[in-house]
């Protein structure tokens, strides 16, 4: 961002498009394990988790800053760790837009897995995630990443820069599907 | 689209992270020489081009339909062919958004060249495009892309959906700098 008016100057960034590494981001977000107790089905598993392997980083965020506002578009990077707990692989928290008539896109650069998607009404779809795959959630549809595979899951973000965070709801309803591991293969119940 | 209303449901589309091939594109827009015409400074010359090699194709644009409104992301792939009309490099005929205070950003998956940009207060800006390299045009700046290469420039474009294009300033006005190649190197003036 080049002045507090809001004005920006066209800028460039060098994301790796195998690891999906952003070069030079403005900020940086790391979540750890411990925030996400409430959100996985097994919560002393969880709680384990955070314990023997001392509150480890779950998933990270690299951020280009651009104003909030509507008309520019944030872009970031997510980083997905890969694990378990229990049989439930790793997944972001999930949220809302706060603007709910707002879209984002997710680029996949490395990894695997899924985003998964639901509405206030009930509505649960989930989109593969694979290197190269696109997922565009639409408008209204809250979404969660989850990572299926042995390496980080490393997503390209794009979304109206009005959009907002709305984290509260999932904490209360959470999802109407989980991702388990059984026997070898992600199944959603 | 799913619907007449503008309702969307998420959906995912293959994108090669190494050629920048979009998979199943809803749409699919060619931009012809004989169009290019007014652009360059040697008319001659891309005259000669449109004659002698039957007005081949300059640059290709493939799209997924989303609803032109606010809140919506299109993306779509950009895929500019590598060439010189006289000692200038091809390049596409650059827009402004017809809702001006909207970005762009580019990410280039293949090839290299710039991202000429400018300001209707006669400002301009060029950032340079190689592959993992997001440009980020911001609100009210003009664009064009210019290949430089030996292969086909491919970037990933994503902009609000409500944006829509105004090409025809660009055909009166022109952008303040041309790209040639001078000895092998790409010099604005």
């Amino acid at each position: 961002m080049n002045d507090t008016a809001g004005h920006l100057e066209p800028f460039g960034v060098d994301i790796d498009l195998l690891t999906g590494a952003m070069k030079d981001p403005d900020s940086y977000k790391c979540t750890v394990a411990s925030t996400m107790i409430p959100y996985y089905a097994d919560t002393e598993a969880i709680k384990r988790l955070v314990e023997t392997q001392d509150d480890p980083v779950h998933y990270e965020v690299f951020e280009k800053d651009v104003p909030e506002a509507e008309g520019h578009i944030r872009i970031c990077i997510s980083k997905l760790l890969p694990g378990k707990v229990g049989e439930e692989f790793f997944m972001t928290k999930g949220h809302y837009h706060t603007v709910l008539e707002t879209a984002e896109t997710y680029l996949c650069i490395a990894g695997e897995g899924f985003l998964l998607m639901k509405t206030t009404d009930g509505r649960c779809l989930w989109e593969p995630f694979r290197p190269g795959r696109l997922v565009y959630c639409p408008s209204s549809w809250a979404h969660r990443s989850i990572n299926t595979g042995p390496a980080p899951l490393v997503s390209l973000c794009h979304y109206p820069a009005n959009a907002g965070h709305n984290y509260g709801d999932i904490v209360k309803e959470g999802f109407p599907k989980r991702c388990f591991d059984r026997s070898g293969t992600p199944v959603f119940q």
